[in-house]
C-alpha cells in the first residue's frame, strides 16, 4: 500500500455509477406515481453507499468486471435503503431525519413509507433476478440466496427485531455482538460476497477470507458508528447525534467506553486486513475501505 | 366436469400440505423468538390458502410433481401473509381483526409487525432460491423473476399505495380495474403460473392461457371479495363486515350495484374456463377452483 490512494477515485466512481443504476431501476416503477418518488426520494441522491462500495471493491478483487457487479450493488443498496426507511418509523426508532433530510414518512405519510420499504426489498430480488448476459443462472441463484439469508429472520430483519427488544435494558458485550453481527453485519457480509459472486471466479478459499475480512468490517463499521453518535455533530451525521444515548440504548461505547471502543475498531481494521493476505494488489481497495470504515467521520 | 368434484378433497390435502411446509421454513427463523412467533401467528393455522391451491392445481393441470410446487406455494402464501400484515397496520388501512384473531399489530405490536412482514417478504425469496434436486437453477431463476415482478412497486405494491391514495375519491370502474389486477391480481396471476412452472414441461401456448385464467379469476376473486363485505357477516369473513363502506371505499359494488357485480363475477368465471379449452380434464381442478372463487362464502 505504498502507491498513492486509489480509494477517494474509488469511492466517487461507485458513488456515481450506483446512483444512475439504481435511477433507471426506480424509473421503470410506474404504477403509483407517490410509490415511485417516495422510492426514489429514499434512496437516490444520499447516503455513503458503503455496501455498493464493498461489491465493487470486492468484484474488483477479484478481477472482475465492474458492470457485471451492477445487479449486486443496486440490489444490496435497495435493502439498506428500504431498512432505513421502516427502521425510521414511529412504532420502530421513531427518526424523523435521515441523511440530512426529512424520512420518509414525514416527507410522504406512514402508509407510503412502509408500502415505498416493501417495494424496494421486492426491487432488491427483481434487479437481483434479471436475465443477464454474463452470469450462468446458478452464480444468480447463489447470489439470491445469499442476498436472502442475510437479511430475512434470521439476518438483518432478526438483528433489529433484537435491537428492539433489547432496547432500554442492560445488554452484555456478547448480546450486542450477536445483535450486530445481524443488524449491520449481515448485510455487509453479503455485500462482499455478492461482489465475490460477481466475478463469477471466487474459490472457495477466497469466499472464506472475504467472509471473514466482511465481518470484521462489520462490527468496525457498527463501533464507529456507535462512536460517531457520541462524536460527531448532527450536521455531519445527517441524524440527530446522541440519538443512542437518548433512545437508552445499549453501545460499543457504553459498554466499553470510547477509548476501548475505539481500540476494539482499530483491532478489527487489522483483523480484516490480515484476513486478505492472500490477496493481490488487486485487493489494496478493500484494504484501504477497511481502515475508510474506522477513520470516517460520518 | 361430469364426474365428482375432486376439489373438496384437494383444498383440503393442499391446506394440510401447506400448513407443513410454511411451518418447517418459520421453525427456521431462529434469531429472535418474538420475531418467529410473530411470523408464525401471520402465517400459520388458518386462511383459505386460495393462492397456494392455484400454485398446486396448475402444477397438477401440467401433471406436475406436487412436492415440486412445495417451495411456489409457500412464496406465494409468504407474500400474501406478509401484505395482509402490512396492510392491516394504523397507518394502511387499520383493521384489528384478521381470520378472527387479532392482527398481528394488536397481537404483538406495530414495531414486530412491521419486521415480521419484512422477514417474511425475505423468507418467499429465499424459499424460492434454496438449492433444489428437481429444478434447473434457470427455473428457480425463471420463477423469482416472476414472484418479483409480481409483488412490487409494479405489481401488489403499486396496487396497494393506489389504493390508498384513492380511498374517499370517487374512482371509474376502469380505475377500479386497475387497481385490482395489481393489488390481488397480480400475485393471483403469479401463483398460476409459478404452479405451472414448477411442472417444468409448460409451453408458451399453455403459460398464455394459463395467464388469462388467472386474471379473470384475480378479477372475479376481487369482486367476490367486495361482494362478501356487503352480503356476509363479521363471523364467517373473520374481518369486520361492511369495512370498505365504513372506510369510503369504491368497490364494484359501489359502482355497479350488487347484482350486476354479482353477473361480472360469474362471466369472469366463464373466461376463465374457456380459457383453459386447450387443457385436458387434468385440468378440472383449476375449472373448479374458478368456480368455487366465486361461489366462496368468506
Amino acid at each position: 500500500m505504498d502507491s498513492p490512494s486509489q480509494l477517494p477515485g474509488f469511492l466517487e466512481s461507485c458513488q456515481r455509477r450506483i446512483e444512475a443504476v439504481l435511477s433507471a431501476e426506480i424509473e421503470q416503477c410506474d404504477a403509483s406515481y407517490s410509490l415511485r418518488e417516495a422510492m426514489a426520494y429514499a434512496c437516490l441522491g444520499g447516503g455513503k453507499r458503503i455496501r455498493p462500495v464493498l461489491v465493487y471493491g470486492a468484484n474488483r478483487a477479484l478481477d472482475g468486471n465492474l458492470a457485471d457487479a451492477d445487479p449486486a450493488a443496486a440490489a444490496v443498496e435497495l435493502i439498506h435503503s428500504y431498512s432505513l426507511v421502516h427502521d425510521d418509523l414511529p412504532a420502530i426508532d421513531d427518526d424523523d431525519l435521515r441523511r440530512g433530510k426529512a424520512s420518509v414518512h414525514k416527507a410522504f405519510d406512514e402508509a407510503v413509507a412502509i408500502l415505498a420499504g416493501d417495494a424496494l426489498q421486492s426491487l432488491a430480488f427483481a434487479v437481483l433476478a434479471e436475465p443477464s448476459r454474463s452470469h450462468a443462472a446458478a452464480t444468480q441463484l447463489r447470489q439470491i440466496q445469499v442476498l436472502a439469508a442475510a437479511v430475512g429472520a434470521n439476518g438483518m430483519v432478526g438483528g433489529q427485531c433484537l435491537d428492539c427488544c433489547a432496547t432500554g435494558s442492560e445488554s452484555s458485550l456478547q448480546a450486542l455482538e450477536a445483535l450486530h453481527r445481524l443488524k449491520t453485519g449481515a448485510l455487509i457480509r453479503a455485500s462482499v460476497l455478492l461482489g465475490a459472486h460477481s466475478a463469477e471466479s471466487a474459490t472457495d478459499q477466497q469466499l472464506a477470507d472475504f467472509q471473514l475480512y466482511a465481518d470484521c468490517i462489520g462490527l468496525a463499521f457498527q463501533i464507529q458508528d456507535d462512536i460517531l453518535d457520541v462524536t460527531a455533530d448532527t450536521a455531519s451525521l445527517g441524524k440527530p447525534q446522541g440519538s443512542d444515548q437518548h433512545n437508552d440504548k445499549t453501545t460499543y461505547v457504553s459498554l466499553l467506553g470510547l477509548e476501548q471502543a475505539q481500540s476494539k475498531a482499530s483491532e478489527l481494521t487489522g483483523q480484516a486486513i490480515s484476513a486478505l493476505a492472500r490477496c493481490g494488489s488487486e485487493a489494496d481497495l478493500l484494504r484501504e475501505l477497511a481502515t475508510f470504515i474506522t477513520s470516517r467521520a460520518r
